[in-house]
């Protein structure tokens, strides 16, 4: 039963003098940037979209993301008209005792994801429709996207990615207001140009004069009817500050408020109702199930002691074992699946794969989207690569996404590729992520039991592999608990500490033997999970060891493993970092260890010199 | 002077050959990748491309990216087939003596920028075309990309930038192969699509057959014809492992070298010679002068002691300032020019300003470009923001690019746009790019000095500034080293020290007149430069204030400001690190200094508690 044109219209209107108001009660953010898209938001809301205002998390929900972030008060307008806040809430905006922030975040209900950061939004639709694709839910997904942020190459990517995947479920909306923050858009009101980025990308796009309520209900119309397996773009042509004069069309008033003593006027000019104020909301009945509370995952591990295994091949193994045990597990990768080992859950079950090709920040967005829907994605590509997708990451991190990542080819052991492919600044990278989990595997049982702690654990985490073969070192059945460490090498005389991690510990490791033959015997420490870092091991071994520490890490030397050993000791130890220290080159593996310092032979030097 | 197709074909086949001899001798490399572009690697270089073999440097040389970089073993047989390097270097790809390395790095002459991160290189040669623009210099700039790296969005970043600034001298040629690394591309052998693309972002495109040599020159002739005002791509149906049997159009050999007792019968496939091997150079005579030597920029700084300033400003005037001291300096900003104040330089002078529009991977891809061609650009955006380009800005890093970056908005200090605004974890990445420069200033003297510093320093550096008004600080010819400290309050009784920067050290200057009155003096420490960080200087307080140090930064507890201090003094110290623990809510700005620990208050009660 659609909504009448008239309460689309009255529906509007409220929308924007909420807008209005709240922000200038606030004394901050972006009225103009919401008046451009009410009347979108109206027929989205309020005739396109199917909810249960009273269930937030009904799975046949329609979704919807506000990529352009920054007009979150016209996303509190549209729930306060919806009923799913009170109409005098919207009014706390931007207020530190308030949900209703300057830009959403999942602190309010019906906001899975963070935006404010431009771009986003269409890959963290694109991972609702995926999920309601694998789910076999027909929820739809709508997308508000500005035009300025159309230039960011993300979402350029999420278009490739829902056209090659025939998201039809996927509903983006541009409100091309043709102002940017400081300027016009490179498109200003070309709309048509839009429209054809959008069809060679593969969508199915349609034109319609944003602030004319028929042509934007039959926009809708003609996606549905003429969409095809497409995803479907509604191009709006729309005024920034629509509906109040000293805003309309005019550049300079991004992100400010209309000043108190003005708004009196403002709000006169929207002061005639246009129709009924009244919302049937319409919601889709009979949906599945939610998802049940899972069990805990557990899997079986059955490595032969001394074999030769890469850490990033036993992740590709673990993948299949915990997909296999939980139904939530998704994985996704950029075209490296068969060197991060991913293709393995790729070949074992396709149906529980994504692949996202060469467009990380995609990825990461798409991941978002599907941890929304109650999946668990574990994302992986070259570690050096995620620096590709830290602001993605970064909200992310602001939304507590549940998303599992995996960085394989860390550090210069990888060797004659070298520093591009060298992922030598992930661990600085993920350590300042809010929440985060940093789990780096040293062997196959380590590495199979970590996936199965990161799947566990409710939040982000970030496992990072190493590309060359080594040994196992653990028995099948040891575990390692997040915020944990394994010492590995012990004895009452030990004269100091070598805390280390993934190819690191192997040298740490020989460097043990050699100095124990030489008469000097040390501690060695696998601080396999770099954040939290067992503090209290470490600290207890630097008592017994003299206050002696060296930290030898495949990364560089800010903000890594040595960072997070100086934090957990304080001054209670001398620590001495060995890491990478320079920019380094394409060699062999070995050679480059040795060279940048982070080798056996390094080690011992560094333990005899802190002697 | 066009060379012949039959030359064109015979140095064709010595590329392959190299490529293959290379990738086999280093036993890694990616030698299918050089193979499919072999032909339009013979084309660009030995007819298309104007260029002096024996000078680098000729600012009227045209210029080439690579940026499919894998395919870096073609890069090095076209500099031995222009007689560049001499034919045997190429056989010593990938040692660890070698400048040719498996991707490339500018440690090899006439490579501006390291590639081998796909999907960057559109965006470098843009760069290279814009300073053409800026210094009315005829030459032209070759792109070379692989089509699954088109699904990076940075690619359609760079693309709709050079579209909308004319690009007439920037040519893409796209080597659409198919495959990618684990799989097909998503548009596989759909060159009309990957035309079409790009048609709709702007470009003129023409399709060839990338292994049909006339149809290639031909190609490019079309451009020159038809392109008008609008950048150019080839676009090219070609064959990964083209020319060899047993690696063409196959899946599963990317990233493969022939095995060593396979090589000979694959160099058999290519052992006829398809015409005379000469290359006649065909130099632009009569180029400009090279870009002088500048002397040292200085400026007149003039601030009220004691007036309200904020940083961010401040960096705006200085901008002015240099830019009209050195030509060399350019300014770049991502739709924020109103709020970084990098507007000032585009009001002053708009032909030394690009605007980036909101595409931050491509304003960072350009800023290389142009840092290569001798200009010095100044980056500008929402410190948050620039974390959308850590990928371009670790390439940076690996390129030793003299660019400088300026982040606004940094911390919980920005107020009520809450988290996805709030730069938090800027220091920490940009501490882990080796060679990199860190600055944060406090007030508009420091950040106008630090400008002229960054502008002076050759290579990457970071300014960090703040939203709100400060209190000048400093007197207008106070200087501010890179790698120095200030101490802005001591005596000889100090119980402790306070280490702080940015907004922070207004808060410890407030502290530091609460605890004197409270009887318990302490020294501040202005740690403007965050790296190189004073170590002595902070080091020395800390001997001299009981061994106590508190470092309170607005920015998260890792990699910061603190781990900084920590580096710096080892277990001398007892250090406490005052910073944001937790994703930050909307608010007001002091309230959300107090709220994350960060205010004056908070510093008091830290100090207190050390004592």
């Amino acid at each position: 039963m659609p909504t009448s044109i008239d309460t689309l219209k009255e529906k509007g209107r409220q929308l924007r003098i909420h807008s209005l108001k709240a922000t200038t009660e606030a004394g901050s953010g972006h009225p103009s940037s919401c008046l451009s898209a009410a009347d979108l938001m109206s027929v989205v809301f309020f005739n396109e979209m199917r909810f249960d205002p009273k269930d937030p998390r009904n799975p046949a929900n329609d979704r919807f993301v506000l990529s352009k972030g920054h007009a979150a008060p016209l996303l509190w307008a549209a729930y306060a008209e919806a009923g799913l806040i009170d109409e005098k809430d919207v009014l706390t905006l931007r207020q530190l005792d308030s949900n209703l922030e300057g830009h959403p975040t999942p602190r309010m209900p019906w906001v899975d994801v963070a935006t404010g950061s431009l771009g986003q939004g269409l890959s963290v639709g694109l991972g609702n429709a995926l999920a309601a694709h694998m789910d076999d839910i027909p929820y739809n997904t709508y997308v508000l996207l500005g035009d300025g942020e159309c230039a960011e190459g993300s979402v350029w990517e999420a278009a490739a990615l829902a056209s090659y995947y025939k998201a039809a479920n996927l509903y983006a909306i541009v409100d091309a207001n043709g102002l940017g923050q400081s300027q016009r858009t490179m498109d200003h009101f070309e709309v048509n140009r839009f429209a054809n980025k959008f069809r060679a990308f593969g969508w199915f796009a349609t034109i319609v004069d944003g602030h004319n309520y028929a042509e934007i209900v039959d926009g809708f119309e003609r996606c549905r009817r003429d969409g095809g397996s497409q995803p479907r773009v509604v191009v709006a042509k729309t005024f920034k500050g629509k509906g109040v004069s000293m805003l309309e069309n005019l550049d300079g008033w991004h992100g400010k408020p209309i000043p108190k003593q003005d708004l009196p006027r403002a709000l006169e000019e929207l002061s005639n109702p246009l129709g009924p104020n009244e919302f049937k909301p319409n919601p889709r009945t009979g949906g599945p199930s939610r998802p049940r509370n899972e069990g805990t995952i557990q899997i079986d591990i059955s490595r032969k002691p001394g074999a030769s295994v890469a850490t990033r091949e036993a992740y590709g193994d673990a993948l299949v074992k915990v997909a296999e045990k939980d139904p939530r597990i998704v994985a996704l990768d950029g075209d490296t699946k068969n060197s991060t080992y991913s293709e393995k859950l790729f070949k074992a079950h396709p149906e529980r794969f994504w692949e996202m090709f060469i467009a990380e920040q995609n990825m990461v967005g798409v991941a978002m989207g599907l941890a929304a829907r109650g999946k668990i994605p574990f994302v992986s590509t070259f570690a050096c690569f995620l620096t590709r997708a830290y602001d993605q990451i970064r909200m992310a991190g602001i939304s507590q996404s549940n998303v599992k990542f995996c960085g394989s080819h860390a550090g210069v052991s990888i060797g004659e590729d070298g520093p591009s492919q060298m992922g030598l600044e992930d661990l600085a990278m993920f350590r300042a992520v809010p929440g985060s989990v940093i789990l780096y595997p040293s062997d196959a049982v380590a590495a199979e039991q970590l996936v199965v702690e990161a799947a566990r654990h409710r939040g982000i985490c970030y496992i990072r592999t190493t590309r060359p073969k080594t040994p196992v070192l653990y028995a099948n059945d040891e575990r390692f608990p997040i915020g944990g460490s394994k010492v590995l090498r012990q004895s009452p005389h030990d004269r100091a500490t070598v805390v280390a991690a993934g190819i690191t510990l192997h040298e740490a490791l020989k460097a043990a033997s050699r100095l124990d033959s030489g008469g000097t015997p040390i501690r060695v420490i696998d601080a396999y999970s770099v954040k939290p870092i067992d503090a209290q091991s470490i600290l207890r071994a630097a008592k017994e060891t003299g206050g002696r520490i060296v930290v030898v890490e495949d990364h560089y030397e800010e903000g890594g493993l040595g960072d997070a050993v100086l934090n957990a000791v304080g001054n209670q130890a001398k620590v001495v970092k060995l890491a990478v220290r320079e920019i380094p080159h394409s060699g062999p593996p070995d050679a480059l260890l040795e060279k940048y310092g982070i080798s056996a032979n390094r080690i011992v030097e560094a333990v005899r010199s802190s002697l």
